[in-house]
């Protein structure tokens, strides 16, 4: 197993290629409430941006929304300029099914227009569900549907595997 | 350069693999209009899928509609059941920004919740701008930003590349 720092590290270097290969010109860097923020803290010091930092809270554009309901802790996005034809570079710290990230292209995309939008993760595991996928990522894991990943934070940050409780039959989840 | 019925032959075997491995049941199988209905056909038909074939016209999705307009040759989008839980399979003749797809998602959304969305495209090209991938490709090829791909069709199925007019500073462009 990796080390947040390596993994960190590892996120950077594959920006910086992308950032080259795709011509990015001045990008606006958004990281996706709550994780995702963290690890787009880190990547924003590390590519010296100095635009601020944008946050994205993707609550509202969840296609499970209606299923959920509003959920009381609810933080605003604030998003520090004009997406109209900018280069977008969106941060989250697991990649799972891509509904998450569907949700937040559609936020960007409710801003404006964007010229492109790069996707950083620090985290890749399987278990994709729609046909999004991450530029650059720190890591790719393979774990069992049964095992759910989360990123503690932020400081220090802390990866948290976790093996779900099997709803077998005749069989009582305590 | 591979023939269509090669390229044809490569995505059937690709999609039956994907099919398998992301244990697709009763899967939708769904066309953007109109190069990609010329392909979902073909697949629809080699795989054996009984339920008919959707279709999709994302002309009212596009991120650029604002400056577009309605286009006078819209056809009507046509679902052949439920979206709610179902898996999709979406077809495209070529992958190119990445904005097609994401306007077809954002359709297929709004007619329900899928299980999963598997994309199917006969032609990946160079050039995406949105963190979309195919999962399922006939051939990916590399053209320069001057260059455009087009599926002509539906009898015969031709593949065109077409160089485009160079804007050159104090050229006039006929």
């Amino acid at each position: 197993m990796l080390t947040i720092e390596e993994l960190l590290t590892n996120l950077d270097l594959a920006l910086r290629q992308v950032i080259e290969q795709r011509q990015l010109v001045n990008p606006m860097m958004i990281g996706i409430r709550t994780g995702g923020v963290w690890i787009a803290e880190q990547m924003h010091q590390r590519l010296a941006i100095e635009e601020p930092l944008g946050l994205l809270d993707i609550s509202f554009y969840r296609d499970d929304f209606s299923q959920l309901g509003v959920h009381p802790h609810v933080k605003p996005s604030a998003i520090p300029g004009h997406i109209d034809g900018r280069d977008i570079i969106l941060i989250d710290d697991v990649f799972y099914t891509g509904r998450t990230v569907r949700a937040a292209l559609n936020e960007i995309f409710d801003y404006g227009r964007p010229n492109q939008v790069v996707l950083a993760v620090l985290i890749e595991r399987d278990g994709k569900q729609i046909p999004i996928s991450p530029d650059c990522v720190g890591v790719r894991m393979a774990l069992s549907a049964y095992q759910r990943i989360k990123l503690l934070g932020p400081d220090p940050l802390v990866i948290e595997v976790e093996n779900m409780p099997l709803h077998s039959e005749g069989e009582t989840v305590r």
